[in-house]
């Protein structure tokens, strides 16, 4: 992460399909001292017998570190994703981040606990286990039937005396490769992921940017066993400076109801050591946006993710008009939702690649081996339309053809070479 | 400390000298809006090419993971706190309980690395202790020479084949004692971890309201050797919601410049996986209001500082006034700052008491023994006077004192009908 905004800061003037941040056209919508305000009297509508001046006093002061804003989130969580929550089962974090951080600890506790992923995966999740000492074991890409991989993964793992305790997915838009899981993997699963006792860590932050199709239930949803435990934040739908996510235990964990709540409480307890409590000004945003919506956000990100799907056909066909003519080893994916899409290159590209690109094309991508375990995305990368317009995707895809072109000539040049050097 | 929030909840018409929060009664003075808007003006005014509306919507944005007003916060702390720190040098934390989760792994990475806490400590230090899974050794309090103290700790760990690697402490107006380190103290200390290499945590967030007496400069200021990580808050001296605090590394590390660097570099990436990065929402209203104070909170604090002295001074007549008649083994000590005071008891006073307390004597206070990491503390509470005014300290300390002439009365009498059930 760090070094791609160096590269960015490096050339100001490149533009960066890099960059999976959300767009921020439409935030001047948000006015964080309003939202404050109306947080403030919805807290003071609850208390009734103390003064508002207090109820605004207190939003500014320490708070509980399960959250303050609990209930709305839940209504949300009800009404926008279709999840299930409690006040007993849901915990507000600094961000998703911190969720991921606080879970992944708490479901694999021992030495020879693994967190199972995909490949590739969010750098943030094998990062958070990284920082909390988690170790992560990759699903075998080799497997098309994902349910297969996490057998196979299980068993490789068993016989070298470690145990899959949890598994990190993002069923929906998935980021870096924009891939939907529909619903009979995510119920097959569920199924395996129940038989074999590994909490699942459903990572949903693009769910609710879908451009087409049937929606798909989130798998905390579809989770009957007491296997998911979901996770969400406000980063996309809101904005990502309010720092707001949470995560939603499963009723029982794997029918244990006591597992839950002792696991809950262990979250709780080692959130307030990591971060006290999320900030109540962040929360009273998050807070006071809901109020004035009514509980849901599908009204409030209408023209962002209309913007997200214009930007999407747009770079779909910059792709075709960009890519087709240069060589049929190039290939990508139509996301139906989310921010990114994922381009197969005929060469490998890395870090130099990067720089390359950056300085003589004006372009900035993210190599898929940022997301990767082992070195099978080493030819591809991964491409965002949600901070960038359209003008800037057509440029951008431009010059990154150009840059691809040049670079397969070149490549075919030294390829030449060789076979002469070979041959003499 | 989520149990004493419960016993608050429970007995919501209880006093609670228990709650080590800042007072709220000045925050009127903070509002969010104008603050956001004046940092997004300074922003602006550093990047005159943009256009004040992009300023603003990119303080919603996700930011640097180190931080968004590092150099105010720089000003900051060099006018206030007389410490030197640089951008090289200095992170934005989510709170400095973020700051002491990311120090502690990263200065005790290996199993057998300790860090070196007083006894009692702030509980929040040695709990980012264990969630991080660092192991804690408790200085030795038979020794009242501090320099003696940590020799005697090193030499203990030494023989186990552990290893001090850090020393968190607080040396001004300690929680929960409210104890000072004079200068000297301070130097000797400091001498004793740069002959060791242990890295000192010197954690600050009461230094600002020193009530009497001649300040004296932090450890940060007073090291050479470049032994001290210095932790700082907003919390207390603006509000606990902005959740921003800071750890400002030293130039060198132990006189090695690339240590400090890389060190730095770690708790930056550190952090990107624990929380991203720390609101830029909640940096904006700390940035804003330290722009109108010209870089300085002296003024600002003044109502609150004068408030929690009167409150002291209204805790400490109290204290004389309920307790002198009871029993001389009741004792106190009178902090020069801070928010909280020691008391000393002639019985034990645990979680039963607490409840025992708050039940029949309306009034809640906080077992020293939460803080302690043996039992030298049990009978021993803290009394916080940051929270309360006037009044409820004077109703508080008198409830305090009729519960601990009721208990002594029952203890006699326990001890009482022992010696006769003996001597039958």
């Amino acid at each position: 992460m760090n070094f791609l905004n160096e590269v960015a800061d490096q050339f100001p003037l490149a533009i960066s399909l890099a960059a999976g941040r959300p767009t921020d056209r439409f935030y001047e919508r948000l006015n964080p001292g309003v939202l404050l305000d109306k947080q403030a009297r919805h807290e003071h509508s609850l208390t009734p017998g103390r003064n508002l001046l207090d109820a605004k006093a207190r939003l500014l002061q320490y708070g509980r570190t399960a959250g303050m804003i609990n209930e709305l989130v839940i209504q949300q969580l009800r009404a926008d994703e279709g999840v299930t929550a409690s006040s007993e089962r849901i915990l507000i974090t600094a961000g998703c981040q911190e969720a991921l951080s606080l879970c992944l600890p708490a479901l694999c506790p021992d030495p020879q606990d693994v967190v199972l992923v995909f490949n590739p995966t969010y750098a943030g999740a094998t990062g958070a286990a990284r920082a909390t000492g988690v170790a992560v074991f990759a699903i075998p890409n080799v497997y098309l039937d994902v349910v297969e991989g996490i057998e196979q993964a299980v068993k490789e793992l068993h016989q070298s005396g470690r145990r899959a305790r949890a598994l990190y997915i993002i069923p929906e838009f998935d980021n870096p490769t924009g891939r939907v899981l529909d619903e009979s993997q995510r119920r097959a699963i569920l199924g395996i992921c129940a038989r074999l006792r590994i909490t699942v860590l459903e990572d949903n932050p693009y769910g609710m940017f879908r451009y087409e199709g049937q929606p798909v239930q989130p798998m905390a949803a579809l989770d009957e066993a007491g296997c998911v435990i979901y996770l969400s934040t406000f980063s996309k739908t809101i904005a990502p400076a309010v720092r707001v996510g949470a995560a939603t235990l499963p009723e029982t964990l794997f029918g244990d109801r006591g597992a839950s709540r002792a696991l809950r409480h262990q979250l709780v307890e080692r959130k307030s050591y990591l971060t006290v409590n999320t900030s109540q000004i962040t929360q009273a945003i998050v807070g006071g946006l809901l109020l004035g919506q009514n509980g849901s956000l599908r009204q409030w990100i209408q023209p962002a993710a209309a913007w997200y799907r214009a930007n999407r056909d747009a770079m779909l066909n910059e792709l075709q008009a960009a890519f087709t003519p240069i060589s049929s080893q190039m290939q990508w994916n139509r996301p139906s939702g989310g921010f990114f899409l994922a381009l197969d290159l005929p060469f490998r590209f890395d870090v130099e690649a990067v720089v390359e690109c950056a300085t003589n094309y004006g372009v900035i991508v993210m190599p898929m081996s940022f997301f990767a375990l082992d070195n099978s995305q080493d030819h591809r990368i991964r491409l965002s339309f949600s901070a960038v317009d359209a003008q800037q995707i057509r440029a951008g895809v431009t010059s990154l053809a150009e840059y691809v072109s040049w670079r397969m000539e070149r490549d075919l040049h030294v390829l030449k070479n060789t076979h002469k050097g070979g041959a003499s």
